[in-house]
């Protein structure tokens, strides 16, 4: 790399940067996150997607020097403060085994109010739902086939790294409704004539290949290990569930998701 | 623990003992497990299910002292060597962070010939498939949604630690073809009268909710990156996909093959 092209940019090698060190804490800490209203992007695509987006919220944009030899050309259509650091920092604050080096800071979406919510629409409600992975990949199925919202109620964090890593950049895309009160949830549906659907895991629920969702509705999802709790369940206006073979059979909870999103979005 | 309960068993503390050392390596290494013709299991879940599933294979059973306080009961119906080892060693050959203490090195699984495949069956056929994660949950959902059978042809392996973790033993409970080769597949598939279908990102090609899987099927789906090669689309009988919510989204592979099999599934 020639010493001119970072000349306009910060140079870093110091893990105790204060910079730095924020960055790593937002990807670990939930509470830090809340404090600063920050998140941790990393990976050239993720970060990638959150300019495209047109999200306006990448406040830093950290590039390894290797990094900056790549990709700085990708990102000169962006505005935003970028620094360069070096690969073994790079290694250091990186989440992942083999790094791109591309590590952005970004503030925290706006989060929708339950009035926003549509009539006719079509959500998935994750309630107490614990797997980051999970919710991630929850995100990145509703934002494919084209759902209204996905709303977090009691769930993991939105903004942990893995969640925004197995979204694949969708909740970029998608409205995702965070720390929802359950009860101002069910008056909107009300409100707005919205079907809620309990999703369980019991034989004699409704097969959702046979649910007609044409008005739209609302799906709550539950905790991967003990499923949806009885209140959510008996405040629900219907239940489904879905077919298996076999009693010791399971489905993953993003999994059973998916099959129910794929559902809500048929339209006879 | 008091001496007494395991004075029957097989008691070990060293990491260089040839049968840990072994074990170790069958978590590890693809090559071992196919020399050996073994490979290894972790978790009390897992190991249940390998047993309660009727499988034979299980050769060898290690708890560490703890897990042997805790869970010996479980076992004692099931005929196999015990070895019981210490807490330390457990977390040594453990995969996981907080290991359970239960560990068993089984033979691998009866490889079922193509000449088994039937006529109206249900299958999904793994093409370079290299995610263990994805290919352990599209074994998971496939036993849970009742297809006859998951066929990999040159993907990653059916016994990787994270293959076996993530189908949660439902290899044990649906047939799961391995090294499958494409030509002797095609031509069974033609022999029994049953369509092949080519899972592509294409939208010309048909939607997966308007197929008529009434009389059976295989349905081909390709690597995570560069999906099916184009010599197997072109073999296959016909070419479907899932309609997707804009230009920029995607599925995860293994969610994107669950919804597949969804419709497979269903009958008129």
């Amino acid at each position: 790399m020639q010493g001119a092209d970072i000349s306009y940019h910060n140079f870093l090698s110091s893990e105790d940067n204060p910079s730095v060190k924020l960055f790593r804490k937002l990807m670990t800490s939930k509470k830090i996150r809340r404090q600063y209203g920050l998140f941790a992007l990393e990976g050239l695509r993720l970060v990638m997607d959150a300019f495209e987006s047109g999200y306006d919220g990448v406040e830093k944009l950290y590039l390894t020097e290797t990094a900056y030899e790549k990709y700085h050309e990708k990102f000169e259509d962006f505005s935003t403060e970028l620094t360069v650091i070096t690969d073994a920092l790079g290694r250091k604050i990186s989440e992942t085994e083999n790094t791109q080096g591309v590590f952005a800071m970004c503030r925290v979406l706006n989060n929708p109010s339950v009035s926003s919510l549509k009539k006719n629409g079509r959500y998935i409600v994750l309630h107490k739902l614990q797997d980051t992975g999970n919710a991630g990949m929850i995100i990145r199925t509703a934002a494919a086939l084209g759902l209204d919202g996905v709303i977090f109620s009691g769930s993991c964090d939105v903004f942990n790294p893995k969640t925004v890593r197995s979204s694949m950049g969708a909740l970029f895309r998608i409205p995702v409704y965070r720390d929802i009160d359950e009860q101002m949830l069910f008056d909107k549906l009300s409100e707005l004539g919205l079907n809620s659907y309990a999703a369980v895991v019991d034989k004699d629920a409704c097969d959702v290949a046979d649910m007609d969702f044409n008005s739209g509705g609302a799906v709550f999802v539950g905790n991967e290990g003990n499923g949806l709790d009885k209140e959510v369940t008996d405040l629900c206006s219907e239940r489904l569930t879905i077919r298996m073979s076999g009693s010791t059979e399971s489905l993953n909870a993003a999994m059973a998701a998916g099959i129910i999103m794929w559902e809500l979005m048929k339209c006879d």
